[in-house]
């Protein structure tokens, strides 16, 4: 049963798959326009945190070069910029740990080449799409990019919104003191918007990720927009300012003498259309293309659910190839059938948060602010995002979660 | 965690679940116009055989009381009606089993009963929809009288045909020789339609179920409407001509001079629409009716599927209730998502049936001939038809099943 695969794409998707293909002994090209040496400099790609469920998925692959337990982080906590500011933690069962890409993705190519793979190194388009499907029993598809993602129309019935919810401004930046042991802090500026802060593994150690998720409208938008090229110390000094007034805690983290982008091509600006497509393409002769990552579903960074539900959905397409004798659309709605729950709710979960919280969704987390057993389950569901769905999908759901968690406790208190 | 689930309908997806639930202390009430008296004197309903995974249901149930080894069958006999006959057979793991369902449905409707479950004997309609919702966290709808099915808007994308694609001429006759052990034949006269023939048991013992799945336009279409009770004596000189004309092997069971209906009211005589239908409603407040059965997949009978795939979704549906703390629309994702693969495939499988064969599939009966493995695993494959469909959805498969197949003989032929 010889079968060739295409991957199309060399993000986090498609490179796990190419490396659970080649464990496997399965035949798999993957096909890129940027070479390894390409990424060193390069302009910041993304901020992303793996969590533990992903870090099981690289040391079975075996590409968990960054497992001294000084480069993991071991909970979220939580700052909620009220009048009366609402602070708590919520911890992981095991640790999650960010990478910068522009090291990850290189170290993962030249493994994979290492053992063996084919990476070709060109630009594909659209018009290859003919050659590509002869060549190979079954095409991945897993970057955007060369008009690929038009091969798979949008669902309108799971992409609610047309434009970006949140104006993203994101760096890497120095002079922002760690906690000990090394957290994430998920900071709430109600009506201006998160900012997601992770300690981030990159060229010179470890940095700052400021992940900032503005409100369009909102007192922290033109951060999106705001130069850091054309002037540099405007950009600080607004950017702390804003920091001053509605991330307080992490401003308090902050050495205003140090800091900076760690690099100068340390920062995005932009925005995300949060958007889920249709997976399979079925060409003539009944050869098909699956979508995989961010082609499937592109969600907003905020719950940091991209890369890991990429890698997730690449190991759930590996172990439907290896186990499949044929390539066809029956093989990639199987594949849907399985994977389609949790990319689906990290979607959908994402998409919630994106927008004005519920009575039910502010009680949760108020809830949080004295249940640690229920900040740790949140916390936790970062890796199980349909776990997450299911308590948090409906008014109902949120409700009974908060009352089994206090009827959890209430036995302990009668207890005491 | 106190649920009160409201049943409408009494089929076998009904009355398993109902039953389910039950006997995992679950509150459910079942709505039904019919009393289990009712049945006795009625009007066939069905034909239609329980496959080994049905009948451990109901041995879970604690609702086997036909589990003598003689009521049951071992295998399926194939006959293609062919210039050079094809006959083949295959066979089950485990046996199967044909009852009655004018004894079956009443005998678990007082088993429900006696173990404490409400029955509520009355006609619904659609408008009785409200104080239903207000009443019930859960509302299963498990039949399609009084416009309930058409809460359930029909799926196009999984509904190929408008029209019934076999003219049904539904029987249990006395007069038919048994084989021992007992067996299904699954008789073809290509153009003109399947006869599946059925072991059953009856009021007055086993009969035979024949199970006509006439081609509109073809010889045996008349059956359909040719009538019994005007004038016997034609009906059955026209059926027996018809018998010896196109089912031979049957016809060869057969002492005319006893061959009649084993009663007058044992006969069904219409046509079946495939349909697929979306499963969920949700109400204002949250609560949620859901489709089970025959409201979510209605299949012409001619694999055998439709009442086993409603007793399956039936147990996935209250494994889910016993698990969940909310029925809400998530929650009927979640059961959608666990049962549609089977349900579907059933659905798919059989419409693929109805339709002219693809040579592949001609192919495939053709091997099943001399490939008495391949004829069980096809036979074997009745009880899990999401398997079926892996192996003949598409040409690809059908290939791949024969190789696979033929591969697995050659080193018995090259070590004999």
């Amino acid at each position: 049963m010889k079968r060739k695969i295409g991957i199309i794409g060399a993000g986090v998707g498609g490179l796990h798959l190419a490396l659970y293909l080649n464990k496997h002994g399965v035949d798999a090209t993957v096909i890129t326009d940027r070479e390894p040496h390409a990424y060193r400099d390069s302009q910041l790609i993304n901020t992303v945190a793996h969590h533990h469920v992903t870090l099981a998925r690289e040391a079975y692959l075996g590409i968990d070069h960054w497992s001294k337990p000084e480069l993991s982080y071991t909970h979220h906590n939580h700052f909620f910029n009220f009048p009366e500011p609402l602070q708590f933690r919520g911890d992981f069962s095991r640790p999650s740990r960010a990478v910068d890409y522009r090291i990850y993705l290189p170290v993962l190519m030249e493994e994979f080449m290492r053992r063996g793979g084919e990476i070709e190194f060109r630009r594909v388009e659209e018009d290859d799409i003919g050659p590509l499907v002869d060549r190979f029993d079954l095409l991945v598809v897993s970057t955007g990019k060369g008009g690929f993602s038009q091969l798979f129309p949008y669902r309108p019935d799971l992409t609610p919104y047309t434009q970006p919810q949140r104006r993203l401004c994101v760096g890497l930046y120095k002079g922002v003191r760690h906690g000990e042991p090394m957290n994430v802090t998920l900071s709430v500026s109600p009506g201006h918007g998160e900012m997601i802060v992770i300690p981030t593994v990159t060229f010179d150690g470890i940095a700052t990720a400021l992940l900032m998720e503005n409100v369009p409208g909102g007192d922290l938008e033109e951060l999106a927009t705001l130069s850091y090229a054309q002037d540099r110390p405007r950009f600080l000094a607004t950017l702390l300012a804003k920091l001053e007034k509605h991330h307080t805690t992490t401003y308090d983290r902050i050495d205003p003498a140090r800091f900076d982008l760690a690099q100068e091509q340390d920062l995005l600006q932009g925005g995300v259309v949060p958007t889920v497509r249709s997976t399979t393409v079925e060409f003539p002769g009944g050869k098909c293309a699956i979508a995989l990552g961010d082609v499937h579903s592109v969600v907003d960074p905020m719950m940091g659910q991209g890369a890991n539900m990429a890698s997730y959905a690449a190991f759930v397409l590996g172990e439907e190839i290896v186990n499949s004798d044929v390539l066809d659309v029956r093989f990639c709605e199987k594949v849907d059938l399985k994977r389609q729950d949790r990319v689906l709710a990290a979607s959908r979960w994402t998409n919630m948060m994106l927008a004005p919280p519920s009575p039910e969704l502010g009680e949760l987390l108020g809830t949080m602010g004295h249940n640690k057993a229920l900040a740790d389950e949140f916390t936790e569901n970062f890796n199980y995002p349909e776990v997450q769905w299911d308590r948090i999908s409906t008014p109902q759901r949120i409700r009974a979660w908060i009352d089994r968690t206090a009827a959890d406790r209430a036995p302990q208190t009668q207890a005491a």
